[in-house]
């Protein structure tokens, strides 16, 4: 099958093994998006090998779960052991054992076939075009941040970058009604998040106040200072990006302003799908290019330029 | 007056100027007490220059407030504007204009008199010893812990490092009931830790299971790093010791796993002394000298050995 793989160098290939894993579900993919954490790997993120990707709609295959054959699927990327604690109490997210789709110990999304387990998919609604359900996995992670953190009315949350994340991170909270700030870099971005609601300031801009939450998604090493710098003392840094780089933190800031650091991940999809389903939240305006599989290095290089936002792959027809 | 004074280098002084504030307190230093962020200032933490010292207990000399004359006090080092939202809120140890006892824009208590404003003090019972009331402030930054975190009987936590800030904190939340390990590196630090009740293992040492709650108190910029190795997915390190050093942080493992960190300072007062009124906590055996303030540069000296745990100064006598 044709598919993008990444050996330390990316390629193009057509002849990738169909990616077929006993008792799991196949699944034929549509549309993939790729994430900061896929020009990541490509850097060297994690030390993956394989064919990144972790972005999708598809459509199902084959599975034993005669029931969703044929349906359009979004997948949970995280792939857990089914025995442990963790996976029992219905984290699998947080499994030692898990393999993570495109990112750990499991080929990705990147690809005209990908393999995951039935319980990891979720059908997609048909209100919801393929464009929009491959951000179920992203606006997933974005809305994460409300299961952590006390966000409501009163508080003064501030949101750092401006790309394809901090937009949807954007979106997600907006529905609190929390007095939001977007912080970037991109005049036409900061555009974007002052449609979904929020306020936006450039990079440099003094603020009278420090912020109660500070959401760090710049996908900059240096972010996490620069959050330090924004939060009030005793608030809350949430840490969105992952880096290939070691950051160097003053811990010291964090002790004497008793500042809380929250690390999150991936989220749960239903609250993702329900907000895309209710129109609460409008996906569309951040895809920059929508590209074929075959051009996949070029879309890579497009989601990498700084103006770049969501660059969609099309794998196979709908 | 008789003082220890750090200019980018520590002198014993005679001649220091007694330290008069309007409107503020006069204090008599009796004993005090020499803590690891003391040590940092003499390498450079926080700029610091001027008399250094923030743990004592004293006698006042000297008060707008009649009532305090004469009495034996402790003293919250943090002394804040008064007027600002955070003062008005009784949270002055975040105040931004703050100055801080021996740390920060004041005068600490390696002398023979302190100033502090008189509703920073606090009388000390009877039934608590000299030797006993200077530890009252590191005790309450230990006890400052269980206000953040939730710690009860079923709780795994581990305390890094085996100094005098870990000791404490193995005291201070001995009496939730947790399962509690100390890690650290000195065998005679390890059995003092399981005199107060808790496990105790030398550093290196392999678990079966990670850590609900990991307390960074090492005082060493590796150990924020450790912290992230120990603790389980979704738990949470707090983050007691101020270094001079920015500590390298890999923050995809904070974000990957969920971790929160909480950065940890000062504590109220009353429950530290209420734990040291009830004896339910033995700080003496943490004492490993006592010097005459003439001996201040001695003091310093062996309080930074690896074999230390806590050097008093004698300032004045009772």
């Amino acid at each position: 099958m044709k598919a993008i793989r990444f050996d330390g160098t990316l390629n193009y290939v057509q002849d990738a093994p169909l990616p077929k894993r006993e008792g799991e579900t196949l699944v034929r993919v549509l549309l993939a998006g790729i994430c900061n954490t896929d020009l990541e790997i490509v850097k060297g993120y994690a030390g993956f090998r394989g064919i990144p990707g972790h972005e999708f709609v598809g459509r199902v295959e084959e599975s034993e779960d005669r029931a969703l054959t044929g349906r359009r699927v979004v997948g949970e990327i995280n792939a857990g052991c089914n025995r442990c604690d963790l996976c029992r109490a219905g984290d699998s997210r947080h499994c030692p054992e898990r393999t993570v789709l495109g990112i750990h110990g499991r080929d990705g999304a990147f690809a005209e076939f990908l393999s995951l387990p039935a319980r990891n998919l979720i059908e997609v609604p048909d209100s919801i075009s393929d464009e929009e359900a491959v951000f179920v996995e992203p606006l997933a992670a974005a809305c994460r941040i409300l299961e952590q953190v006390s966000i409501d009315t009163s508080s003064r949350v501030a949101v750092i970058g401006d790309g394809k994340l901090a937009q949807l991170i954007v979106r997600a909270l907006a529905g609190t009604g929390c007095r939001l700030t977007l912080i970037g870099k991109h005049e036409e971005k900061l555009e974007l998040a002052k449609r979904a609601g929020a306020h936006a300031a450039m990079v440099g801009m003094k603020f009278e106040d420090k912020f109660d939450t500070v959401i760090e998604s710049s996908g900059s090493a240096s972010g996490l200072d620069f959050a330090l710098d924004m939060v009030r003392p005793r608030g809350t840094v949430v840490l969105k990006s992952t880096h290939h780089k070691a950051t160097p933190l003053d811990t010291s800031r964090a002790v004497v302003n008793e500042i809380t650091i929250v690390g999150s991940r991936c989220g749960r999809f239903q609250p993702a799908i329900n907000l895309l389903a209710g129109r609460n939240v409008d996906v569309r305006p951040l895809i920059s290019d929508c590209m074929s599989i075959e051009d996949g290095l070029e879309a890579f290089s497009k989601a990498a330029a700084p103006n770049s936002l969501k660059v969609l792959l099309r794998v196979n027809d709908s």
